[in-house]
């Protein structure tokens, strides 16, 4: 089983609209409701891919509820381990309009996590550790869960012999990479934020020396850079894929992770993220993939050594 | 009892932002959840002033459960006489960012309302105008309602013996007028579009003939000019209140309701709802309004015979 880890999970609004005009009032022609936040993504891209995924996190309120039954509903469903809390599960709302590019985001900040809420959630995490063949940590962080929050459920990854990946940013992406994860995928700004360095691979290498075992950085349309112990890679779809990219790295996430747990070597692994990744963008949302895409992209990502 | 109906009532989120930047993503840093909908908003000014008020109309979903909650939870409670609804009534997003202006408005569409759910609103709808001294009708229609809709219910408030107010917009208002309603409350925007007169008492007296035996329409922080059958007035507030205007046009609403079974005269009328809507653009939200500024605005406000 492969579990990832959603803190701040949201039911993500997807509103149509004619045009976006600031200080205008807009009617809204299409309301489109998801589960959302970054490991619900990646459990649903795992479950898809045929593996056995297990989300967890926090979700609370009755927009907790709406996720919890839009997991449900999914075919097929997503499995749910998520730990209840006293406080509302965020709203994400994206308004799509009809100049068909960049949505418009507003992202709420996510219920208050009381200390007794976090040691629930860190007991049912270390339980499903025990069944657990990797972790994935993804995303922010909900108010009242402390900066260290990834360092620790790291460390008890590593104390349980779990292989764990971090796919956070900023001080919590920071203080997670000194507990020594076994992976990174940053993209190439986080990297940046995170080590001072604009060159990815070189910006790679600095965090590997911060603590984590493997970085792979996300470059968008151009790809991913892994800079691992056996070696170093830039992997490129053939062409730029049109679409939405969000979810995209979440799909990278997803190949990694099954690219882990199935023993595939490197070069192959990165092919199966870059060409997950430009599936998920030629799919309407996070979390969903077109398998045509996918099949057609996988032999012509180019990987190539940089070692 | 003074009955409002809102066909089309809303989960109202007010969300808080740094700027709005077209396609950009937004950090919401505070998200405000409150019951909507433009009887909704009367009706609670009603029950403020003291007025037995009642609010219909239809909820649905998960949302509709919340309006409920948010109706119940007010200090006083508004008295909730909504119809059940499959379909899941509406969200309104309004962001308000720093440049402190009018909000960036999304309004969904709300549930589609079945002939079966009409019928019976329509049912609860007459049941509640034996016991109504006065009636509202407020707002858009959901999908699947009627165009005449409003038409309808101002033909059964009629029939009932129960005045009739109608305040809605376009096709709705349209229809409604040449039912007879007793007031209708458009404002100028409204009326013109209504008539095709510009100039307000003029565009009101056409709408008399029309069949609305009262206009009051609403010129925003010019107040209000009211068309009767017992004479014509401009009734003007003393300068302009700097707040947030939404729900100004609502308390005009109420307080010409409770005019109207309190058998107050029409200059005083005019002036108590010219001050009640000074006193909600100096509140936070709609449904709201300062005391304070309705003490003071009340015997400033300037009433004009125009006949």
């Amino acid at each position: 089983m492969i579990l990832t880890v959603t803190l701040n999970a949201a039911l993500d609004l997807t509103y149509r609209t004619a045009s976006l005009v600031p200080y205008a009032t807009h009617r809204v022609t299409e309301v489109i409701e998801r589960p959302g936040g970054k490991g619900v993504n990646v459990a649903r891209v795992l479950t898809a891919l045929g593996h056995e995924a297990v989300a967890t996190g926090f979700l609370g309120g009755r927009t907790g509820d709406d996720v919890r039954r839009l997991l449900a509903d999914l075919s097929p469903a997503t499995a749910d381990a998520f730990v209840p809390v006293e406080g509302a599960t965020r709203r994400t709302v994206a308004v799509a309009d009809s100049r068909g590019g960049d949505t418009t985001q507003f992202n709420e900040p996510g219920p208050l996590v009381t200390a007794a809420e976090w040691r629930a959630f860190t007991d049912a995490y270390t339980e499903l550790l025990g069944r657990a063949d990797a972790v994935a940590l993804c995303g922010s962080l909900p108010p009242g869960v402390h900066v260290g929050a990834y360092a620790e459920l790291v460390r008890a990854a590593r104390a349980a012999g779990v292989p764990v990946l971090l796919d956070t940013s900023g001080e919590p992406l920071r203080r997670g990479v000194a507990a020594r994860p076994d992976l990174v995928k940053p993209n190439a700004e986080e990297l940046a934020l995170l080590t001072g360095a604009r060159e990815p691979l070189r910006a790679a290498g600095d965090a590997r020396r911060r603590g984590a075992r493997t970085v792979v950085a996300s470059l968008g349309p151009e790809g991913l850079a892994a800079v691992t112990a056996d070696g170093s890679w830039l992997a490129r779809p053939p062409s730029a894929v049109h679409g939405n990219p969000t979810g995209a790295g979440d799909s990278a996430v997803a190949a990694l992770l099954a690219g882990l747990v199935e023993g595939v070597p490197w070069p192959e692994r990165l092919r199966r993220a870059v060409a997950l990744s430009a599936a998920t963008v030629a799919a309407p949302a996070a979390g969903e993939f077109d398998r045509d895409t996918y099949t057609e992209v996988l032999p012509l990502v180019a990987v190539a050594d940089t070692a």
